[in-house]
């Protein structure tokens, strides 16, 4: 047992006061997104109907590296940040790696995750701008939970669109959102025409993020004073994120290393986004060697074998046109257990990235996820989020391949979340009744039209 | 908005290297606890067929104010110690109040409750002697999960008795237990005498911590190699979560103040007894006023309407007797969802404390408590456990007080544990089904056999 530091944690007056806005500093820029409507290169001006103004700008910034992170929100940052920096001891003895392994836990978080990172500066944003009601999607929860709770601190109403599996599924989430006072609805439901039109033509189906997203910005256009917040793939989330990772890089500092590997679970992008993107300005600026993994799931595996091209980032084709490793709108993803992977799209900054080979991406079959999982509680007390299992297990294969060469390999993932309020998923797994899906290419290339 | 600090953290070279033995320094000690057969007062070695020796020892040691931590029982602290000391800036605006609230928040751990503070220790002893299996009861499982956990940290295999109404109740608890590798039956069982008395009489019986106690304890008698542990009650178990008080002794230091009213739930008293006792041994020694509440469920009051007197800790009259507060070992509570705090009686050193007047207890409704629970969430984005809101809501009548006469009154609290696995209990509240319950006099009186 090793008597060095185990916890690395930064003073309230070292808590980072800008956000890494990662877009002035890479040299191909991403493509413009492009109104739908036109076809020409979006305008902030042009999401304004449905963000809170500050935001849609900071969507679009390719000029200012730094955005100042309002007093606030460093203000409500401080109810649960810095996160810490762990030295998994533990993780390393268990898999006997001579590899360094750290973790930034960011599931001590009020809502067990990351999400809330960017869902309190959204509502300031919002409350700023004079809104009154915010609305969004949600998949395992997670967000709704994180904008459920940030809306209350701001006191604005929220309405969140569930997944309808998960709502059913994941009860305890649909609870925590309303215990912080939100309008919780299944998804698709009747209250929006995007739901009517896929309910009729398929009576029971189950939900997506993409239907979900489509409702809840059906809710912003018609609902006067009400705008639309989303929990990743977009760019200003991705922003709010870089807390993460700016923190990350002061306590790795401290203790006295720096990542070779740099690793997160893979949604829409915005909690690799976190992570990475700081380090990541060091390997575009300076040069700097780290390798940058994005672990996504094998059911939904938009990097690894979807397409880049320009698609929607909902189902009824609302959003604007992203430029993204895609695997088509219409994608209905395996019914897996990490809800908050099953997105069939990339954020544009990230697919940008992966095109020019500034990172890399794994997929990860469903029962290595959960396997890993246990073997991380068991090591080091924290029952993972199966989101956050891929992230572990990408972490995992890069320690075992280190006892393999014998090298002293500094790995860094982000555990994005706890999985307290998805214990049924690891009964599932417990019980034997998991399976891992093969995705087969036809299946993928007519969810792509092709 | 204040800009004050928020949290407050120890170094890892700060978190203590000593636990605190109030019963050195108290002027009446505690009563002896008796044999049950021979009716003496109980020495350490009658109860070593129970427990790891130390243990033991610890329990009747009255010499000793200070008990080293042993090295490796502080390397596992460090996994998640210190946990912070936070300004409940939140929930002070909430309420309007000029009092500053502090709470010490248990929940960071990695079981989600400051269980593991004995755990750990329990477990190093177990294995230290040479034990192979542990096993113990639980009720709302955080016990139970704490323990499986340190067992698996120090290979021993562990079986938990939970009780029946808890195990059917709160499922993801029971998982928790088993990602870590515990075995876990519901209690009571048809495995042992004592749960077989019990079924025959009772076929339906839900269960109650003083059965699965009797079940634990006859398992380890029955079994090779095997001890028994507990997760409140006895001093040990006080000794070992004086690490919290011992912390937020240091932490209130750093935040300037000092409390003049500490407050923990109460289920065996021994979460209140860590937030406590290093604060009372200065009103001991020192003469300092401070004012330490109880917060007990009205439903089971033993602080405040039992009685003093010796009584066993359990359904089947298994363990030593012991002079406490009690409701009578054959009590059965009201189906209250703040399982951990269903036990019939108070550890001895708290209950010689409540009747020298060094302490007081309240008892509070079971609607007041998750009225008081939500608000904290919306206040300080924790869901609190639903034990934990006893204490929360104390302290929030404290603090109105404070209204009224316009004092600054520094209280203290401590923070249990968070509720994300008894979100199903928030979700019965919210749904208005939830009541109070009034318990007679004469159902107290029969119990006790008056």
């Amino acid at each position: 047992m090793s008597t060095k530091q185990k916890r690395f944690f930064l003073s309230e007056d070292d808590i980072p006061r800008y956000w890494y806005n990662i877009q002035a500093d890479m040299v191909n820029k991403p493509m413009a997104p492009l109104n739908p409507q036109t076809k020409e290169p979006l305008k902030p001006e042009d999401l304004y109907p449905l963000f809170a103004k500050e935001l849609c700008h900071q969507e679009l910034d390719q000029e200012n590296a730094w955005i100042e992170i309002p007093e606030p929100v460093r203000e409500y940052y401080k109810y649960w940040r810095s996160t810490p920096l762990v030295r998994a001891y533990g993780l390393e003895k268990a898999l006997g790696t001579p590899a360094h392994i750290y973790f930034k836990n960011e599931s001590v978080s009020p809502i067990g995750s990351h999400k809330l990172n960017s869902a309190i500066p959204q509502a300031y944003y919002c409350k700023q701008e004079g809104v009154t009601n915010v609305t969004t999607e949600t998949g395992a929860g997670q967000w709704g939970a994180a904008l459920s709770y940030a809306a209350k601190l701001f006191g604005l109403e929220a309405a969140v669109y569930q997944v309808k599996i998960s709502y059913e599924q994941k009860p305890y989430r649909r609870s925590i959102m309303q215990t912080f006072g939100a309008q919780v609805t299944p998804s698709p439901s009747m209250s929006t025409r995007a739901g009517k039109d896929i309910l009729t033509q398929t009576p029971n189906h189950q939900g997506s993020l993409g239907t979900a997203i489509s409702e809840a910005i059906e809710l912003a256009r018609t609902t006067p004073n009400c705008k639309y917040t989303l929990g990743s793939v977009l760019s200003h989330v991705s922003l709010h994120q870089t807390i993460i990772g700016l923190e990350a890089e002061k306590q790795m500092e401290m203790a006295g290393e720096y990542p070779d590997v740099v690793i997160g679970c893979f949604g829409g992008g915005s909690n690799f986004a976190g992570i990475s993107f700081p380090f990541m300005r060091h390997t575009i600026k300076e040069g700097r060697k780290t390798r940058f993994i994005a672990a996504e799931p094998a059911s939904c595996p938009k990097l690894t074998r979807g397409k880049f091209q320009y698609d929607f980032a909902d189902e009824a084709g609302y959003t604007p046109l992203l430029p993204m490793y895609t695997l088509g709108h219409k994608f209905a993803p395996a019914n897996i257990h990490a809800g908050g992977l099953r997105f069939h799209g990339a954020g544009v900054i990230v697919s940008q990235l992966l095109k020019d080979g500034l990172m890399e991406a794994v997929d990860i079959p469903q029962l290595e996820t959960f396997e890993t999982g246990c073997l991380f509680a068991q090591a080091e007390g924290i029952i993972p989020a199966p989101e956050s299992c891929h992230a572990i297990a990408a972490a995992v294969r890069e320690a075992k391949k280190c006892i393999e060469t014998g090298e002293e390999k500094i790995i860094l993932f982000n555990l994005s979340g706890h999985g307290l309020v998805d214990m049924a998923s690891y009964d599932q797994y417990l019980a034997g009744n998991l399976m891992n899906y093969d995705l087969p290419d036809e299946v993928i290339a007519k969810s792509l039209g092709e």
